[in-house]
């Protein structure tokens, strides 16, 4: 039998490209990392807390997440070095008077920094729970696997620091093999349970916001077990919040002299920036400013040096923003604004608590009027500390912000009001 | 000689190009709007009163700015229906008691009914001075320049009157001829050039804000011949027009109790949009919202149906924001946190109003206590009114207006606390 040369060299294209297809679908059917095409490296076990191991294949990201371990910039009102908030402002010594807060209050590091910077905090005693390391470790989610959530949280602090040796990392966010961003606080697994959400039918784009919810949220204490919990059961928004947290009778600390039960805010970044703001609306997620897209070479990754967008505002508000000097200049304009209106609300606030030191110490004191003195100031402190405690001087969400402190002006100048009728009597309640 | 018919055909060519370019350096020559290139089919004499006598070259900005009468569109929170503003909200009656506005204050009308509408109103009597007509009718131009301004507003408004026939129209905004944009307003030329500022150097774009402040300001009739002027000496931001009324101790009325010398704002539109918001900053005009460009067959023309641009949103929004349901949302969502910090402010204006009559007819009232309360509500009040008399719900600048409401709270509640400390007596002056 003849074979022409021309069929020979058809016959030799022809297993040259059926060899090149199973070979591509055998890298496809091994390939866990679905939308990069990149062979690991090595095989990183579920919930591995060393993030130096997933840095191996992913380089990238794990060379820019480091530079949150020296890259600490001050922009106008925050950053990641850790001033001292009441060197900033001493009328916070006044408004945290008898809770830790008033001792100690430093703005925080970068991500690199979070468990060096929580075992360096003089507020932490051996009365603190384990529950406080819920934010600060990539160890987090083994242990929460292994141990539980509640026995994690019952531990006290210093005992179940043994067990605990990473910064947060990779495991934080993400799954091992997958890459997938999860959920791994089991606080926020059920608070998003209570209101009927399942994470797990998030779209990538809203995960890229609610993974930064495992930890930039306002939370509590719940009970003798210290069980983190989000006080979203009413809702996300400052008014819900305040309504849940008054309806379980919750008190962070009771302020001295006056004997307020009161409420201290944590971190609300997510709740603010949720609450139809701007950005929020428009589709963006927190990944995108402070995470935005960069390359090195050909590869393009999300910067995994999570910082203020200011400190990268070419790469962060440039994306969208084709004027990049406009969008930071309105970014400051707005800041400008909320900080004058906070400065207000603070000075309203230090007006209700010495009107009612002196009310408190009055012996012909109308008890009645005092509580309600009290419980304005208890909600007016929290409007204040939901955006004064909030990182971004109002930015992530300009109106509710503004919004939120112009209650918080109202209501304190109410308890002043209420402190002074407390004293003087019911015969001169003028004007309620 | 013999000419060949090829030559015969480049003469006759070249002839024919000639005389073409001839034509048209002739016809632009004698063309006076410069930027649009048509022939205008009668002349306009300078300052022509009449708008149909400009809308016979300019028939498309006629026709539309004609629609000003029969479009009237309520919106959310304003448009252009004449609804009682007093019946909307009661409060109003008790906000300005003692002044024509606690009578009658309903919203405004197109451009097309301003003159039918200031006649209507019942707080005109025969006290009131020529300045009123000054935003009134497309005759002031041409009056001003017979009779000078301060003859202008010395007349009394029903003489005036006799020589006022047309609404608002071409003359108050566009020089005849050339049609370019001017200020014709003698107070807004007046105060631009206290600020070292001459509109003549302005861009056009520039003008298309400009020229809305010839009427949408903040002014009030200084002295015995209620020459009309803005109070912008030091500055175009509230904080620095309500300085400027204290300074020179101008009151609008007295509040009838408590004797208050008060301000009334009126509205502000120029002065809350140019003062850093985005869309002003981003180089956004007046016009680009309120008369968006829009097309008739061929013609591209700005429409001059002014209007919410909540009523024409497609062409006003659309023209930069892609989404348009987006934005419109946003409006929606702000003046929504807007309206709430003003009816807190509102409130706590009454409660100081009510406090401070409780005072002032105390027979012991500490009268310097008093006094302070005084400075305090007017200040207060004028910081809410200035965004509440202001047509946008606080959109042309959210942020600066929900600073301002903000400050409106905190003056009022301690208007409110130091009349209750007028009564009380010094010994209880606590919390100050």
């Amino acid at each position: 039998m003849k074979i022409s040369t021309s069929s020979l060299i058809l016959t030799g294209i022809i297993v040259i490209l059926a060899a090149s297809l199973i070979s591509v679908l055998i890298f496809m059917k091994n390939q866990p990392i679905a939308d990069r095409g990149i062979q690991p490296l090595v095989e990183i076990a579920p919930m591995e807390p060393n993030s130096e191991q997933w840095g191996i294949n992913f380089p990238n990201q794990w060379s820019t997440f480091q530079m949150t371990a020296t890259n600490n910039n001050r922009t106008v009102f925050g950053g990641s070095v850790p001033f001292s908030k009441l060197e900033d402002d001493p009328r916070l010594v006044v408004l945290f008077a008898g809770m830790a807060f008033s001792k100690e209050y430093n703005e925080d590091r970068g991500h690199m920094h979070s468990l060096q910077d929580v075992r360096e905090i003089d507020r932490v005693d051996e009365t603190t729970p384990g529950t406080c390391y819920s934010c600060k470790s990539a160890n987090n989610p083994s242990l929460w696997d292994k141990m539980g959530p509640t026995d994690f949280y019952k531990t006290k602090f210093y005992e179940l620091g043994e067990q605990i040796e990473q910064p947060i990392g990779c495991a934080n966010c993400h799954e091992a093999g997958t890459m997938k961003l999860i959920v791994t606080n089991p606080a926020l697994e059920e608070a998003l349970k209570e209101q009927g959400k399942d994470w797990r039918t998030f779209t990538r784009q809203e995960m890229r916001t609610v993974v930064c919810a495992n930890c930039h949220v306002e939370y509590y204490f719940a009970g003798e077990g210290k069980y983190l919990t989000f006080p979203w059961d009413k809702g996300t928004n400052i008014d819900q919040i305040i309504a849940y947290y008054n309806e379980i009778g919750f008190k962070d600390w009771t302020y001295p002299e006056t004997e307020t039960p009161m409420l201290k805010a944590q971190h609300p970044e997510y709740e603010l920036y949720t609450q139809n703001s701007t950005h929020y609306n428009a589709g963006v997620a927190c990944a995108d400013c402070h995470m935005p897209y960069t390359r090195d070479g050909a590869a393009k990754f999300s910067t995994h040096n999570v910082q203020s967008p200011l400190l990268n505002a070419q790469a962060a508000c440039g994306q969208c923003h084709t004027d990049v000097a406009f969008a930071t200049g309105r970014v400051a304009i707005i800041q400008q604004q909320v900080r004058e209106t906070m400065d207000a609300a603070q000075d309203a606030l230090i007006d209700a608590i010495d009107a009612m030191k002196i009310a408190a110490a009055s012996p012909n004191v109308n008890a009645e009027l005092l509580n309600e003195a009290r419980q304005l100031h208890r909600d007016a402190q929290m409007y204040w500390d939901f955006i004064a405690a909030e990182n971004s001087m109002g930015f992530h969400n300009p109106s509710e912000a503004l919004r939120a402190l112009s209650k918080a002006i109202d209501l304190a100048r109410q308890a002043q009001l209420k402190a002074i009728q407390a004293v003087n009597g019911s015969t001169t309640l003028q004007g309620q």
